[in-house]
């Protein structure tokens, strides 16, 4: 095990993008002021679409100006294409991250065009980065790289390909994603092993779902093949929005727990942890929130305990 | 990975006894009925416990006589002490376990005695066992291994020290249990190297909780240190009655599933155990079960595809 990993919280994204509901602006700066306060650093706090199609991200530059008053945060933003990437590029974001869907039906689905389009965009969106002298710095997300609801199976191979295709582009990291929730931590164990290959220490981040139960097991796989940052969502937010009440991304707090438990430090506190995804709950109300470790509490042993009371 | 592995069902004994209500004998015999049909070889049917003490499992002689109707399966009881292992003796059960608290403070919580005053009755139910000329074998379940609510921390040595005294007793199986949902993989790995080390293949159980969702990344740690069978319950029962609501046991299910999709044979039947899950959760209306399979259902990757259609 690591000494030290990053848990990047995507819930302003990942987790907000699949309600039915706009969370207003005010509620997404207090939950990024509150996982800040917790001790995150890395936090995905929108998207650069068109409103029409995702209005629950309409406020990403405003909510990315916020973030970026953070002292010592690293603030991303995901982009579908060279516009949002010019907008992440205009708005000064640290990362945008762009899905590239290693399954050609989801590419197809997801953004209409296939993946070998999405790479012809990685290069003109670095071309844009460097003509702009911008410090954004640019990841592909491989999503469906373990498998994809529309085509099924994914080959390991494709997304190998991709990746070297994403890296020639001009791409600087590379995460993985479970986007579906059909991973197992012996597939987890064989895709990392060939895309590190690859990418070597460029591949950092893995992006697991909690679809089946195994989001925290992959997590122990990634970590074993050497990654060092794992995506989670406060509450374990994130669920495909066919499936109602599923499981969604792997919960920051029970990730957290599992990490601190193994004395990998995450620099997270875990008090509050839990006292902002009961805000959350709040602010949420009506929407399924998921995870173990809020409703269990920390282990005794994880616990300061009282003097003992002398006789 | 190992080509099999072995899901034990302790849902009739762990879900159950922590259940205010009595489940009707037939009801018992419908569930084991219906987890042999699903494949499932290896069931802790019950307890021989005082009926005072727990009027939940007051049948077990009853449901132990009909799980030995069912050919090839494996009926294993929980018993406390002497008495218990000598209806367990008498009723021909496969296999009696006995807990053995690692947690000093637990046992005696527990069983009023100490965790060496077990040990020794361990030495007179093998005496027993092998007075009566029966083949009924006994495990011990290291119980509170990893940790204790009431103890805190367990020290891995005492762990170790007890496994020895049981052996030296005469017992021939060892389990090791996360009773209270404490461990992590990183522990799992490092006790169970110690205890491999002292037990060999004699230990080859392991029985995990959910409690703070590590339940599924503990059975992973635990299958690569090379151990070849887990408990689970059915729904993920078998939570602690002080804690309503918090996940029990890892599903059986989720676990089935977690094999399946690593290529690790279990030889259960998917479409029963959902379905069974589901009759399960008839049978218990009003109590809260866990497990995210039900929910999500198999992979596309996993479920037979229809012909295509041909144009």
């Amino acid at each position: 095990m690591p000494q030290r990993a990053v848990i990047r919280e995507v819930g302003p994204r990942d987790g907000l993008q699949i309600l039915q509901r706009v969370v207003p602006t005010a509620t997404k700066l207090a939950w990024i002021r509150g996982a800040y306060d917790a001790g995150q650093r890395e936090i995905e706090v929108g998207s650069f679409v068109p409103a029409r199609l995702m209005p629950q991200l309409a406020d990403t530059a405003e909510v990315l100006a916020f973030a970026k008053t953070l002292p010592g945060l690293t603030a991303s933003v995901l982009v579908p294409n060279l516009k949002g990437a010019e907008r992440a590029i205009a708005e000064e974001a640290d990362l945008l991250l762009v899905p590239l869907s290693a399954s050609h039906a989801h590419s197809l689905a997801n953004l209409r065009k296939t993946p070998d389009e999405v790479v012809a965009e990685l290069g003109r969106i670095r071309a844009a980065r460097d003509a702009a002298g911008s410090r954004t710095r640019i990841e592909v997300g491989m999503s469906t790289a373990l498998g994809c609801t529309i085509q099924g199976e994914v080959k390991s191979s494709e997304v190998v390909r991709l990746v070297q295709a994403a890296l020639d582009a001009g791409v600087e990291s590379i995460s993985v994603a479970d986007t579906v929730g059909y991973a197992d931590p012996a597939m987890v164990a064989r895709l990392f092993e060939q895309v590190l290959k690859v990418a070597g220490d460029r591949f950092h981040t893995a992006h697991f779902h909690d679809t089946r139960g195994l989001g925290l097991a992959n997590c122990m796989a990634a970590l074993q093949m050497g990654i060092r940052k794992l995506d989670a969502c406060l509450g374990g937010l994130g669920g495909c929005p066919h499936a109602p009440g599923a499981s969604g991304n792997v919960a920051t707090e029970d990730l957290a727990y599992m990490l601190a438990s193994m004395g990998v430090e995450t620099g997270l506190d875990f008090d509050k942890l839990i006292a902002l995804r009961g805000q959350l709950a709040g602010w949420l109300e009506g929407e399924t929130l998921h995870g173990s470790l809020w409703r269990a509490g920390l282990p005794r042993t994880m616990r300061p305990q009282p003097e003992e009371v002398s006789a």
